[in-house]
């Protein structure tokens, strides 16, 4: 992990934090990061600047690194007993990734999975942009798309498919009764979408209403309204 | 307008294109692109690898640039007798303000406008973002956010500003009647949010309830979960 916010988040997160790399620049300004690093036994190793811009993945080094465990979990340990679920299928983009972890946080997710050619949660632009959210809830990683719509199943979730062309809309009368149980949010590709085999093995395709004349919403936006729908959807509301 | 999908649009869209030029090579890879414009009168300038790169904003310019009519049209086109307007008010990130108006486009508002410190619309990764809805909606800019927001109230809209310590959840009770009423959301700057004066001044202060562990959602999420909270409010849900 790097950065100032990123190490903070590590170390405030459930993920097991080893070194913190840092040097003589970087550790005047983050004083309290340095203790709280020292706070919970994590060793720290001042390195020169080369030697930190060597470890880094940016550009601007900001000259504060940490050597983490990988944040991911079991399969079963996401969806076993959970009622709210993201699994993303496909998604390439790491800031992508990063934003629908976040989304799934802050909507109440019990965890994420990243499925098939899913970007690496752990890519530096993945853990910016899910801004602490990737150490907040388990995140698992698995190959078989089909497979994980199966656990899914098997664990009592009803598997619902983003798709610009599915046949239920978001806001259909009867698929509010469908969010209020336990689900399984899928989202696809970028560029392709789920694909044909998803599709079919999803329980519901879903459709975000496009009401102008925009062709599509971006992923993640797509991605944020179908879960928040979901919150939507297990707040009470007084009716008639 | 820069790049063959942003010249496409502003070609398809409502605005007005002056002149295309484009590089023999990008001449050869989108000649339907240049039957369109042709078709419209537009006059076609062929142009150099230099001279396309020095009209370029872009690293890797793709020879092809359109010189086309400002967006923007006066405050009241985007406010009088609509029911439903999307106002950013000091965004400065130019892919959240594309984002902010693709989804306002998805949305079905009426318009947009870009309000404060709101960074211009013709930025091209504004443009970029927008995927051509730049184009489909009008869009309005004006420095005076209070000024805008009485104008939205005197066209009859109902003005709610999105801020994480609001008063009103987006799925309480109430709202949903005032949703499905004319509205205008006002969304604040990445950094500082709406600031004092446009939270005092807006009719209702709607917090997107944040369940997980998350601090918050990011701007151009926000707005799009509150955008589509009014779609919701609005498609007719059999209660009961």
């Amino acid at each position: 992990m790097e950065g100032a916010q990123a190490v903070r988040e590590a170390l405030d997160g459930d993920v097991t934090v080893h070194e913190v790399f840092v040097t003589a620049t970087a550790a005047d300004r983050n004083p309290d990061l340095l203790d709280r690093a020292a706070a919970r036994g994590v060793r720290i190793g001042p390195v020169t600047d080369e030697a930190a811009a060597a470890l880094s993945e940016t550009v601007t080094p900001q000259g504060l690194v940490a050597v983490c465990d990988l944040v991911d979990v079991p399969l079963a340990d996401v969806v076993d007993g959970a009622t709210f679920v993201a699994v993303c299928a496909g998604i390439s983009d790491p800031g992508n990734v990063g934003t629908v972890v976040r989304v799934a946080d802050a909507a109440g997710c019990g965890g994420v999975v990243l499925a098939g050619d899913t970007v690496d949660p752990h890519n530096g632009k993945a853990v910016r942009a899910s801004t602490g959210s990737l150490f907040h809830l388990p995140v698992t990683r698995d190959r078989d798309v089909p497979g994980v719509l199966d656990a899914c199943r098997d664990a009592g979730l009803a598997t619902l498919v983003a798709d610009g062309r599915g046949e239920t809309g978001l806001y259909d009368g009867g698929l509010a009764d469908v969010l209020a149980g336990p689900v399984a949010w899928v989202f696809g590709s970028e560029a392709h979408g789920a694909g044909r085999e998803v599709l079919d093995a999803a329980d519901h395709r879903v459709r975000v209403p496009v009401l102008g004349r925009a062709e599509s919403l971006n992923l993640a936006t797509a991605a944020a309204v179908c879960l928040y729908a979901t919150v939507a959807a297990r707040t009470p509301v007084t009716c008639g």
